[in-house]
C-alpha cells in the first residue's frame, strides 16, 4: 500500500476502523470532504445488530440483516474498503498494524471496532454458552437450538432428553428478553406436530439475571411489564439469583445444579480489544476514556466512537451502548475530524437521547420515550417499525417484512436449516462427550 | 427405537432414506396408507437443488431454497423423520445401521440418497475445485469467490492480481453453465464501483469443457445458442480440451498451465455411496442398476429412486439425473411399495419426460419441449416461472420472487456475505500456501 505516497501528497487520510454504525455513519458524514478515508474491517459487511437474535432464533436468514460495506459506500470515491484485521496501533509513528505484517498510515485514526461478549473471568464458559454479537455467533446459536430439538426426539433416556429440552438463556437485559421471548415461542408453537416422541412446547426455557429485575436499563414499571409479558409468553424468568458454573451437562444456580444442554449467554459485553491496544485510560469494561471531542487525551489525532467508547453525559451517566448512540458518535467524529483539518477547535459530543425499546416476543415490547412509556402489542408495533425503517437498504427491508409477516402469520421461522458442519461433513448425532473440549454445537447423545 | 415392537404390531414398516425429491415424494405419496415410515436424512431440509447455484453465487440466501423436512411433513401422522446417518445396509436380516452404532429395522426399504460430485479418480481436486451439491457447498464456493475479489484487490503483485481474478468452472453441463454465467454477471455488473484497485470486470470467467459443446444433453441447435449467450455475457468458452492437472495455482488445459484461484468443479456426479452398501450390480457412476419397478434384483422389499437408480427408457437411453425424474420414481416407489403390501404385481416405472431446460444468466436460457425448442429471453422467462412454480412452500417463492426482481433491476446479489470462519475466527488474508492441504477458501496472498 502507497501509503507514503498519499500521507506526502497532501490530502489527509482518514482511516476508520469497524464498519459497524460508529464507523459507517462516521465515513458517511465525511463523503463531501477533501479526506481520503480507508474503511478496514475483519469482516465484508455491515451487520444491524438490533436483529441478530433474529438470525439465531432461525427468524431471519444472514443476509437479510448484513449487506457489503463496498457496496454501500460503492458511490462515495473517497473511501476505500479495506478487509484487513488491526493488530496493533503504533500512536507515535501514526501507523497501524495489520495481519499479515502489514502496515497501514494515518494522519487521523476513528477506532470503532465495537464491543464483543465478556465472561467476567469464566473465559471457558465460552465454549458451553455462546454469546451472540456475529452473524458467525448467531448462525452457531440456531444450530444448536434446533440440534437439541433433534436430539431430544431421539434421546432413550428421559433425563437426557430433558436436559435436551430445558434451555437456558444467562443476562435479563434487552438480548437475553429477545433470545428467550423467541426461544419460547419456538418451543410452544413454530415446533407444533414436528416430532412424534417429544412434545416441544413442553421445553423449559429460563431467562436468568443475577441483579433484582430485567431490562435494568428501562423504568421499573417496565421491568414488571417485560417480566410479566415474558411469562405470558412462556418464559421461566429467574431474577436475584447468579449462576455459579456452567459446563456442557448444564449450569449451577444458586446451590442447585440444573441439568440443561442449551445455555446462551447474554450477561455481559466488553469493548473490542482494540481498545487495550491503544494505551489509553479504559474502563472497566474496557472501552477507552475520551475527551468530550471524543479524543483519546494526548492524541488530538485519534478519535474513538460506538461501544468502544466510554462518554460521560453532563448528569454524570454513560452514554449507552446502543445502535442510535454510536450513530451519533460517528456523526460527531466526522465533525471534529473536519474540525482538527481546518485547524479549528472540536465540538463536545453531546447525546440525544430519543429513547429505549426492547422486543420480547410476538405482541410484546417495551418501549420508553420518556415522555411516554408503552408496553404489549402496541409498543411492539412501534419497535417493529422502528426497525425496519432503520434497516439499511430498502431490499433487505422489504424481505425482513415479508419474513415477518410471514412469520407471524404462520408461527413459522424459514431459516430453520441446520448446516453441515464444516470439511462437508454431515450433522453428527455423537456418542456423548465430556464438558471440557467439545463445542456445544457437537456435544453428545447417547447412542440408542 | 422400538424396532422389533413395531415390527410385532403388524403395521408395516416403510424406511425410506433421503429427503431430496424421490424420498420426499414418496413418502408424501404414502400419506394414506396404512404404514409407519421413517424418512431418515443426515440433514435437517428438503434442498430445492435446481437453484442452488443462486446460494453459491450469493443471488439467494440459504433458507430461499431449503425447507425442514418435520415442517414439510408435520401434519403427515404417519411419518416420522429421523436426522441421522446410514453407515451399513444389511439385506439379510432387513437392518440398516447407522452412525453411533444404532440400527434400524425394515420391513421395506427404499434408497434415494442421490449423488454427489466425482472427481474421476483424481480425488485430491476436491481440495482445489470444490463442487456443487449442497448447501455447505454452495456457502464454501460463495466465500471463495467473494474472498477471491477482496484478495485481488489487496495484491501487490501484478500477476498474483491475475490469478485472483482468473475464474474457471470446469464441465459444461447444467452446473457449468449456470454458475459460469452467473460469475460473469457478478463481474461485469454486480461488483461495479466497489473496488478501488482492481476492475473486477476484467476478470476471466472460463467455463471448460472435455467434450465437444456445451449443454451436451440439448440438442445441438440449442448447445450452439448456449454458447453464443455465455459467450455474449462475458464468459470464455472452452470446449473438446480436458483439464488435466489442478492445484491451487490454477489449472493445466491442454499443455498451458494457466493461474488461476478460484476453479469449480461442475464435471461430474456420482451416485451415493450408499450404493456400493447394497452390494447390488451398479452402473460405473455407482448408480444401483433397478428391475423395471424400481427394485434390486432378488430383494423385493428393497427399492431404489431419484439419482442414486440406474433406469433405462424403453428407448435404451437412460432416465437423466433431473428434479422431475426423481419425483416421478419416488411417486412410483409408493405405487410399488403399496402394491407389494397387498401382495398385488408391482407395476414397471415409465418415465414421462416432460423436456428439459438450463437457465444461462440473465435473460439467457434454453428449453427443449421436443415439440418446442426456446433460447434467449422467453426461455429465461419460462426457466424462471417453472423454478419459482416447483419451490416448496409458498413463502420461499415469494421470497425468491422479489429477491430475483429486486436482483434483477439493480444486478445486485443480496447475499454477498462473508462469514467468519469456524471458530469465531475473523476471515484471514493468510500467506501463500501450498497446493497440498490448505482448502481453497483460505489459500494465499502474499503480504504487502
Amino acid at each position: 500500500m502507497a501509503d507514503t505516497e498519499r500521507r506526502a501528497a497532501g490530502t489527509p487520510h482518514v482511516v476508520i476502523v469497524g464498519g459497524g454504525f460508529a464507523g459507517l455513519w462516521a465515513t458517511r458524514a465525511l463523503a463531501r470532504d477533501a479526506v481520503r478515508i480507508t474503511l478496514v474491517d475483519r469482516r465484508n459487511h455491515h451487520l444491524f445488530q438490533p436483529l441478530l437474535y433474529q438470525v439465531a432464533t432461525a427468524g431471519l436468514s444472514a443476509p437479510d440483516i448484513a449487506a457489503p460495506l463496498r457496496h454501500i459506500l460503492r458511490r462515495q470515491r473517497n473511501v476505500e474498503v479495506m478487509l484487513a484485521e488491526v493488530e496493533a496501533i503504533h500512536a507515535d509513528r501514526r501507523e497501524l498494524g495489520l495481519a499479515g505484517g502489514r502496515t497501514l498510515a494515518y494522519d487521523v485514526l476513528l477506532l470503532a471496532s465495537g464491543s464483543t461478549h465478556a465472561y467476567f473471568g469464566h473465559e471457558e464458559w465460552e465454549q458451553v454458552a455462546p454469546g451472540l454479537k456475529t452473524l458467525a455467533d448467531a448462525l452457531k446459536i440456531r444450530q444448536q437450538v434446533l440440534l437439541a430439538f433433534e436430539k431430544a426426539e431421539q434421546a432413550a433416556d428421559p433425563a437426557e432428553r430433558a436436559a435436551w429440552l430445558d434451555f437456558a438463556v444467562i443476562g435479563g437485559g434487552p438480548t437475553g428478553v429477545e433470545l428467550a421471548g423467541t426461544l419460547a415461542e419456538i418451543a410452544r408453537h413454530t415446533l407444533r406436530d414436528e416430532f412424534r416422541h417429544v412434545d416441544p412446547s413442553t421445553a423449559r426455557v429460563r431467562l436468568i439475571e443475577a441483579g433484582p429485575r430485567v431490562l435494568a436499563s428501562f423504568p421499573e414499571s417496565l421491568s414488571i411489564k417485560a417480566r410479566q409479558q415474558l411469562e405470558r409468553l412462556g418464559v421461566d424468568v429467574v431474577t436475584g439469583t447468579p449462576v455459579s458454573e456452567i459446563n456442557a451437562d448444564g449450569y449451577r444456580l444458586g446451590e442447585t445444579f440444573v441439568r440443561a444442554r442449551t445455555v446462551l449467554w447474554a450477561a455481559g459485553v466488553a469493548a473490542s480489544p482494540l481498545g487495550r491496544l491503544l494505551q489509553a485510560p479504559t474502563d472497566r469494561a474496557g472501552r477507552v476514556q475520551v475527551a468530550a471531542d471524543l479524543s483519546v487525551p494526548g492524541h488530538p489525532e485519534i478519535l474513538v466512537a460506538g461501544d468502544l467508547a466510554s462518554v460521560q453525559q453532563p448528569d454524570g451517566t454513560p452514554v449507552p451502548g446502543i445502535a442510535p448512540a454510536a450513530k451519533q458518535m460517528g456523526r460527531h467524529a466526522a465533525r471534529v475530524i473536519r474540525a482538527r483539518l481546518r485547524g479549528q477547535p472540536a465540538p463536545a459530543f453531546r447525546y440525544r437521547d430519543f429513547g429505549n425499546l426492547a422486543t420480547i416476543g410476538r405482541m410484546a415490547a417495551v418501549v420508553d420515550l420518556r415522555a411516554l412509556r408503552l408496553s404489549g402489542a402496541l409498543a411492539w408495533w412501534f419497535w417493529l417499525i422502528a426497525h425496519v425503517f432503520f434497516l439499511i437498504g430498502f431490499r433487505n427491508r422489504l424481505s425482513v417484512l415479508i419474513n415477518w409477516a410471514s412469520s407471524y402469520w404462520s408461527y413459522q421461522r424459514h431459516a430453520r436449516i441446520i448446516l453441515e458442519q464444516p470439511g462437508d461433513e454431515p450433522v453428527e448425532i455423537d456418542p456423548p462427550a465430556s464438558h471440557d473440549a467439545t463445542p456445544p454445537a457437537r456435544r453428545g447423545l447417547p447412542s440408542t
